[in-house]
Order: structure tokens, then C-alpha cells, then sequence
């Protein structure tokens, strides 16, 4: 595992100079965008705006309204393009308090602030099935278990990137997962999804006919994640590998403690050690459904999951709680940073834009229409 | 739709007399077994119970302890046997709040109190996952959406009985589907689960290897489910027939408005029709696995869910959400109306446990263990 070689002081003036750059960006790019729309009259630039997704439901313009029934919201009680137009990050993770948890993170570290009078609110509590929080451009999402759960989501966020107009939203999944050779803690982005027979592909059944979908992921966000892991202040090690996606937690995954178990631990361990000769670095249960529906939308996407066990040495997970917690935050830390890093530091893209261009129409809340509080830019 | 034909006075009194038969009943088994008990100098006859289970993992034994991840239980912090020895009835849901409605709800209609200053209690809440109540010997769980997410419940669930030592539970999923050709507020209680190939097997892979579990539920239960409801004082129909399971809510039921649609609606209305001449009632997405691992352990089960909409009309869910709130209760009800007829008319069954019996132990609440409160027989 990777120590900590550089000195307290050293770290912590270095952390100062990428904040202060930080700012320093983004301030001249408020102040350019200042002096442009004051020279050309404020002129909206923006009115033929579209969504940048791709491959989607030719019949979703005809729906009027649009009913998102698992968020428990529809197209014709809110007003999508001011509500979701500003969303850049989708984040997803298992549970609703995981989610939560992330939001005023996620809130704290891109510099966002709530009214002390107000909190976050589940903006699909009616629809009973998933919670979901806003917190400037970066919509939070629980996604409970499997890829049908998760694929109910997805139908849906998809179908809200649509209506709200968003540009080139970049999903991604944040979780917990059972490392295959890898040291409990470790981060795992992954490379590629794969399902129980090695194949990068997720398969659903239309008109009970099976149709194969390719699970890739973006290679190139998967290397930006990455890269904002630092093994010099980093306690643990981030790693890219492939994903096997089971669609269950005891027999699916080889697991001797399941209330079935019609295998003996000598071909558990047969098939956990090919796993492992294939560059399976860890198995979770939700990546199949997740790569092949962010890919066919043309979506950017990324599943970024903590080992919370070394499957090759048990598959009960005894971690206290404590531990499981402080570890179920590293995928955080990182898909926090790169956030942070895309908003702030992305000097090529001086169109984007910025927290500093939201406290005006409250957007870093839900908007007007869901009645959410406005997280201020700092 | 069947009509009330009996004056409400003449329906309000046969309640009165079937309710007082009870009581007469439960007070007799009570008395005779007191009067036994006597006799016999209270000794003890359960010392060799076991649970009734069968076809499990044999490595269970050799868990100390076992740890219910998803539940988050394990059999060393909490006294199985002692907390949910005398269940009786597990139902499971979709949602945590439903879920936890019904844990209310069925307390009352049978007969159970909770003390005025105590409330029931999650006692899954550390699990993070799923919720789960326990009401005498009723166990209430939500299960989220799909066949993976109700597995891991399940094979948790399952493990639960077995460490319990409990005597032939029966399983009743409670739930929403769409209806095929029935009019929405229909019950439906599915004879069978079938797969999108219309196969009754739900397909696991183990060790990247399919193998198919016959996914057969228990007809004389689905019967007796059937019998308690009134057609003479239900203002909806109850049915019997086949349920499909699909892997997601969209393109596996032949949606036309999910996030991608790639057939027409022509296909969509012919698939439809072919699952209609088929016998299939209802498309939901729990069953396959319900029915699978429910048989697999000997463990009697029902699946019964009421159709919110009727999938050969359309795809939306239109309905207000009180008209739904009140459907879904439906199978609620005929479900909590066979546990009291079990508990409670079950005259050949002299040995069963009555709600009255439980009064010491503080067993219709969670038990001393888990210091949730105690539900009190009226």
C-alpha cells in the first residue's frame, strides 16, 4: 500500500496553491463571460438547445405528459428544462442514505452552499421506489439492488436528460463490491463489464426473444477518475480492472454462505482463481445494466466501487461498521474530486458553466417548480 | 364487477357472530391447553424442534455466526430461535413504507395491540437495505424491485427460519403489476411464474453455468388466498391465473415508453395478446425468484398483486395516486384476512400457537434481543 512520503506542510501548501488556482480560474472566466454578455446585449444563445443523447425512444416527444412513475415525477407538474437543465453528473449508489450522505459532500466539496434554514429534499419521495437529491449540476440517486432495480432508474434519469434538455451528462456509479486478489479498501474502477460467462454484454429479454446489449465503459473517464487518486496522500490503492456483474449475491457469486449452496469450496475456489486470471478485479450486481444503458444513450459512464471483502478469503463480510463506512466514502472522495476537477480546472472549456452563474436562478437546488432549496455558490 | 347484495345490517352482524366464533375458539384451545399443561407439569416439548426447511446450504451448521448482511443480523448479537421462533407468516413487498403500513394493518386485523407508547420497530435498519417488522407471528419485509434484489432478501429470509427452528412458514409477496386483459384493481394470485420465454424455471448462473430452479408456487395456498375474498362485499374481482416475471419494467414488458423502444406498437399489441391466449394475467417482476427459492426450501408460497393498470390499454400509470393508495391495499387484505382464518378458525390444528399464548414472552414483538416493543394480544 502506497504512504504518505511527503511532509504535513508540504501537502497542505500544495492543497492551498490548487485551491487558490482554482478560484483564480474561475473567477477570470466569470469575469469574461461578464464582459461578452455585456457587449453583446445579454442575448440568450441558448434557445435551440437539445439534449446531446442519442439512440433514444423515437415516441418520447409524443408523450404528453411524461410520467416518471418509479422518481414519481411527470413532464406536465414540473418543468424538466429549468429544474434538470443544468445537471453534468448523475451519481448513483445502493442506498438511499448513501445518497444523502454524498449530496452534502458532493455539496461542500464543489464549493456549494444551503440556506441554514433548509436541507436537501428527496425530490422522487412521492414515487416511494428511489431517493434522488440536487445539489447544483450533480443530481445524487440510490439505486437498490440488481440491474433490474437499476434499470428502472436508468430508463428514467435518461428520459429526464431528455426532457431537460441536459448537454452530455456523465453518469456514474459509486458502490460497494467483493474484490477478487485485491486488498479489502482497495478502489476499483472499472475497465469493462462483464456478466457470470465472461461476456461484455448485458442481455434482456424483449417479446421473450434475447437481445444483447455491450456493456462497455468510457475508457477515458475511467482514467480521469483515476487520476485523481493521490498515492501520496491516499491511504489505499485505486486500481482499473474488470467487473463481473452477477445477478445475485450467494450462488451467483460463489458464496459458501447462502441459504443454497449445491457447490463445495474446492470449486469455489476453482472458479474465483479463473476469475482472477482474467483480470476480474471485483463482482458487484449492477454494472451489466448500467454500462449498456448509459452506452446506447451515448452517455459517458463510469462505476467507481470500494472491495469491502478479498472474496478470496471469505465471503462473510465481519468488517465492524465503522470501517465499512469510512471505506464506502473512498469512491466518493474520488468521483468528488473529478467533479470538482471538471468544474474548476477544465481551462480548454471556457463555454461552461460555472457555480458562480447558478445563485441566480437558484439552480443548484431543484428549481422553483419541485419547491427545493438553493445551494449558493460559495 | 360483483355488487353488495346483503344489507349492511345483515353483513355487520355475520362479522359480529364470525368474529365471536373466534374468540370462543381461541378461548377454548387456550383453556384446554392450560388445562393440559397442568396435568402434564408444564414440561417442555419442543427441546428437539427443528425448522421444517429442507434442501439447504449443509454448511449452514458450521456459521458462528452467520451474518445476514442485507438484514443486518447475525446470529451471534441476536437470539434467532428466541426473536422469530414463532413466525409464522412472512410477507414481503416492494417498498419499505408499504411494507411497514401492512405491519400495522395486520396487527389490528388480528387482533394484536402495541402498546400506546412504543411504535414498531425496522429491524433491519442497520442492513441499510431493506425494512422488516415483525407483528406477532407476521413477518412484514420489503424486497425492492427485481429478482436479484428479492433473492438476497430471501436467501437471508430463508436462513432467518432455518437459525430460528421455525415450523412451516408460509411466504406471501403482496404487490402492484400491470394486468393483462383485467380490469385495473384487479387481484391477481398467480397459479404459476413464468419467465418472458413463458418457461416456469428462474434461470441462476453459477459458476457462469445456467441452472434452472422450477418456479412453481403452492396452488391449495393460492386457493385458500382465493377464498377470503367475499364476493358479495368486495367491490373488485379476485382471479387466478399465470404471472410473467420480466428482468426490467420497460423493454422486458413491451413498454412504449421507456427510455428505448425499438419495435412498434403493432408487435408490442401482438406480444401482448399472445401472453392473454396464454393465461397470463399479470406481469410483475419478484416472482420467478419467489416461487424458485420459496419451493427449493419447502416453504409454502403465494404471489398475490393487484393490477394498477390493464397493459392492453397502455403503458402510463395515469391513476390518481389515491385510487392507487386504495388498490394497493386490496391484496393486503385478502391476505391479512387468511392469517386471521389460520390463526384463528383452524379447528383441526388444536397444538397451533394462538396470539394468546405469546403475552409472556413479549413474542409478538421482535423479543427482548432486538428491545423492540412488544405487540399484546387483546
Amino acid at each position: 500500500m502506497s504512504k504518505n512520503n511527503c511532509s504535513d506542510c508540504t501537502c497542505r501548501l500544495a492543497n492551498e496553491v490548487g485551491q487558490l488556482k482554482a478560484i483564480v480560474n474561475a473567477q477570470s472566466r466569470t469575469l469574461a463571460k461578464l464582459v461578452r454578455q455585456m457587449k453583446e446585449g445579454c442575448k440568450k444563445d441558448e434557445e435551440a438547445k437539445e439534449s446531446t443523447l442519442c439512440g433514444l425512444n423515437p415516441c418520447l416527444k409524443c408523450l404528453q405528459p411524461d410520467i416518471l412513475y418509479h422518481l414519481g415525477l411527470n413532464t406536465d407538474t414540473t418543468d424538466f428544462p429549468k429544474v434538470f437543465g443544468d445537471v453534468r453528473f448523475v451519481c448513483m449508489g445502493g442506498t438511499p442514505g448513501r445518497m444523502e450522505n454524498f449530496a452534502y459532500y458532493v455539496m461542500q466539496e464543489i464549493g456549494l452552499k444551503i440556506n441554514a434554514a433548509t436541507k436537501l429534499r428527496n425530490i422522487s419521495e412521492a414515487g416511494q421506489r428511489f431517493s434522488l437529491f440536487k445539489v447544483g449540476p450533480v443530481l445524487c440517486a440510490s439505486h437498490g439492488m440488481g440491474c433490474p432495480s437499476i434499470s428502472i432508474l436508468l430508463h428514467e434519469l435518461i428520459k429526464m436528460m431528455y426532457h431537460a434538455k441536459c448537454k452530455d451528462p456523465v453518469f456514474i456509479r459509486i458502490g460497494t463490491s467483493g474484490g477478487i486478489g485485491v486488498e479489502p479498501g482497495t478502489v476499483i474502477i472499472s475497465s469493462e463489464a462483464i456478466d457470470a460467462r465472461l461476456n461484455p454484454a448485458h442481455e434482456i429479454l424483449v417479446h421473450g426473444v434475447s437481445v444483447q446489449h455491450a456493456s462497455q465503459l468510457d475508457e477515458s473517464l475511467a482514467d480521469e477518475i483515476k487520476m485523481c487518486h493521490d498515492p501520496c496522500k491516499d491511504t489505499y490503492e485505486a486500481v482499473i480492472g474488470r467487473t463481473l456483474c452477477a445477478h445475485d449475491f450467494y450462488e451467483g457469486q460463489s458464496r459458501l454462505d447462502g441459504a443454497f449452496c449445491e457447490y463445495t469450496p474446492e470449486m469455489k475456489k476453482t472458479y474465483l482463481e479463473q476469475l482472477q486470471s482474467q483480470d476480474v478485479k471485483n463482482i458487484e450486481m449492477e454494472s451489466l445494466a448500467f454500462a449498456a444503458l448509459t452506452s446506447r444513450a451515448n452517455i459517458r459512464g463510469a462505476v467507481v466501487c470500494v472491495a469491502i471483502l478479498n472474496r478470496l478469503n471469505g465471503d462473510q463480510i465481519k468488517t465492524p461498521h465503522d470501517v465499512l463506512s469510512k471505506w464506502e466514502k473512498r469512491p466518493q472522495e474520488l468521483v468528488a474530486r473529478y467533479i470538482r476537477k471538471v468544474l474548476y480546472y477544465n481551462e480548454d472549456d471556457d463555454e461552461s458553466e460555472q457555480p458562480e452563474d447558478e445563485t441566480e436562478g437558484g439552480a443548484a437546488g431543484a428549481g422553483d417548480t419541485q419547491k427545493a432549496p438553493a445551494a449558493e455558490a460559495e
